[in-house]
């Protein structure tokens, strides 16, 4: 079959991307010296982002930038992000730089528990099983005892264990719950051998019992979960209300609408979704830069969204004798340790920035960003409308894309400082100024 | 206050590192030297990165690789990947393979409407509304004209615009529900303008009509959704059972098992998150190689996930006159034209190796990415286990972090063929082969 190919993990680094470019490019010399310049030119730099993962080719820049000025639990951070939209990190600062008068961001850890499960399949009798379980509860346990040794020398390690009956939900299922404390770790690598251990040995200890007879327990899988609803940060604002006014903004009007707002995340599924969405512009950006797994932060996030049977708001806004109060709780299992912590300089210089947060630190620091991110938008949202700020931080795209000079860029600037900003205008206006 | 800064954002991009390193490096030089090193050493080349965000202080490497052998709906695909996590394109790349030779991966896109939405607060009697709002549903429709202009030449624009009355859930809450094709492009900013032109004209008649004396409609605010569960695409595998036999795989106890994985994925929230995180791990792999916003898909497909009250799996799975069948459904609104396509040279590039693709192309293509990911990661997890082949992609970052050389990574990668991997492992067999 045309462009198929054998072996292609076992080629260099060199071959494989000439095979591609001969295979799916237009112009193989161009698109090979295009990736090259991608690379570092320190090839040992490189060396180490190419080990990342598999077939790496080159590097794809995502632009590294940082949010200044946030003022938390009294201490001040310079926020680094790493993300591909225009207006978020500009957003972030501004959110900083409004609440940094205002009392800052206050935060709190509420709790730290990871899960993992065990998925059983067994058609016998629930009490036998049982039974079994609590009676090798602990050679079960004691079979992780080397992989959790370090874990348990720093505090960490398995928190619970139980057998949960989930045949009302589908037939023969059952599974094994672990809680964990992972301490500064995401710690999926650590839950996972301890899960896949446990699941070694329950299978063992099923096949030399005559317990069960005809009806054997069957692993199916062991995996940790992604949903933490234990692993809960808070992070929140607050002053009051005549404090919230601000040039042509007046502070009980504008804390009305906004309050408007979040109700409406609240009861509406299709704004709720934007509106999270637009929280997770903040909370990504710094969970690449720290070198934790968005997919996996993501996936929590959105299912705890959705916890109460229908998608809804992760902030809250309220108004108390005077007070304007808004607030943020939602899952965030990150780590700073293991992964990519040591391994990518960058990450390495975003946690130094943050003073080498534990943990929770980080957990504490990135609810903040996005609190501070849901802060701006829906400022934005509910005052001048999103597309004015928007588009204003996406102007220096749209004239990249219309391939201005820098000359032409600097005039257009000034020219859209009072100018509403769209593709068909940016495009008239560069017309004009060329004539 | 400390490390507090006006007017950050005015600063030249060296004031700006130089200020940060100074405020929050514990070794200015040296970190001023990073974030140089990983500014590309072409300066027109940094300069259209810097210009994506705000505050950019340099580049922030993302592997960027490629997954070849997808057969897709009778073409031969290479895919290409930007993401941090190992074993992810050497999945997908496996995945790719396994359906190679049993007939590839068939696709359908079922439908690519987007939507948009006005909310309002309005105390008044409903039926004024809907009257108000009938009687000039052409005037709202025309007042987008110009903005809509370009797009319905090409076959696009705006599909429906309705009134609903959402006070059952929210008091005083209307909303005008608006209905989108943006064809190629993924249309945020076109939804957005159109919404907001469409609110200022409809504030603008409000405010001269008498029918709403004393109670007229106030706009609170005006923004695209992200859950588009009308923008929905489908991509599918299936084979005989036999062929799924596999070394020492039986291809009917795996098809069981996999059955039975993806049923606990449908009955148990817990399982579902991380399930749908690994096929995220495929898809979003592919949204950022192709200029996509990650954020906005992983919002829309959590929802989505989470739209029946609980949180189920994105693939399905069943086994029909002796043929296994294993799909996807999910919604993905994505674009290949505005935003970053042109911007990014690595994104125009991703744009080429896959043939330069419509939307609904592209749809599809990162459809089977999440597909692939799925098959590749259940398929683990019911036959070695996560772990094995995880660790194993994992070992050069291990590897790595404990600072081997090039001869001794060659050496433990040949070590741990047929060894279990582990962080306390790796570290012991570095130790003696040290000794």
């Amino acid at each position: 079959m045309k462009n198929v190919i054998s072996g292609f993990s076992k080629l260099t680094k060199e071959q494989k991307i000439e095979w591609l470019c001969t295979h799916y490019s237009n112009n193989p010399e161009e698109t090979i010296a295009l990736l090259n310049r991608y690379n570092n030119s320190d090839a040992e730099v490189q060396k180490i982002h190419d080990e990342f993962i598999e077939n790496t080719l080159s590097n794809y820049y995502m632009p590294f930038a940082v949010a200044p000025n946030f003022l938390i639990d009294q201490e001040v951070y310079a926020i680094p992000m790493a993300i591909e939209e225009s207006s978020v990190v500009a957003a972030a600062a501004k959110a900083a730089k409004f609440w940094l008068n205002r009392g800052g961001f206050k935060t709190e850890v509420i709790q730290t528990e990871k899960v993992g499960q065990i998925h059983l399949n067994y058609s016998g009798d629930p009490l036998i099983l049982m039974d079994f379980f609590e009676t090798h509860r602990k050679d079960l346990l004691n079979s992780t005892s080397e992989i959790t040794k370090n874990m348990r020398a720093r505090g960490g390690g398995i928190l619970e264990m139980k057998l949960v009956d989930k045949t009302a939900q589908l037939k023969d299922y059952f599974q094994i719950h672990m809680c964990f404390e992972t301490l500064d770790a995401m710690g999926a690598n650590f839950i996972n051998s301890c899960l896949e251990q446990v699941a070694k040995t329950f299978e063992t200890l099923a096949e030399q019992s005559t317990q069960f007879e005809p009806h054997k327990p069957k692993v199916i899988m062991s995996i940790l979960s992604n949903y933490v609803p234990n692993c809960l940060v808070k992070a929140e604002v607050s002053c009051p209300i005549e404090e919230l006014t601000e040039n042509d903004i007046d502070g009980q009007e504008f804390a009305e609408n906004f309050l408007t707002a979040l109700q409406i995340a609240h009861a509406e599924p299709y704004r709720a979704v934007t509106h999270n969405k637009g929280i997770m512009n903040g909370i990504d950006a710094v969970v690449i830069a720290t070198g934790n797994d968005f997919r996996a932060v993501e996936a929590g996030v959105h299912a705890y969204a959705a916890r109460k049977g229908a998608y809804q708001s992760l902030t809250h806004a309220k108004v108390e004798e005077g007070n304007f109060h808004f607030w943020i709780e939602l899952p965030l299992a990150l780590g700073t340790v293991g992964g990519l912590t040591k391994l990518h300089p960058l990450v390495r210089l975003a946690l130094e920035i943050l003073r080498n947060p534990s943990a929770k630190d980080l957990m504490k620091i990135t609810a903040v960003a996005g609190l501070a991110q849901n802060f701006a938008a829906v400022k934005s949202l509910v005052t001048t409308g999103i597309q004015k700020g928007h588009m204003k931080m996406h102007l220096l795209n749209i004239l990249n894309g219309f391939g201005a000079t820098t000359e032409e860029k600097n005039k257009l600037v000034a020219h859209f400082k009072n100018e509403t900003v769209s593709n068909a205008a940016v495009q008239k206006a560069l017309e004009e100024l060329r004539k």
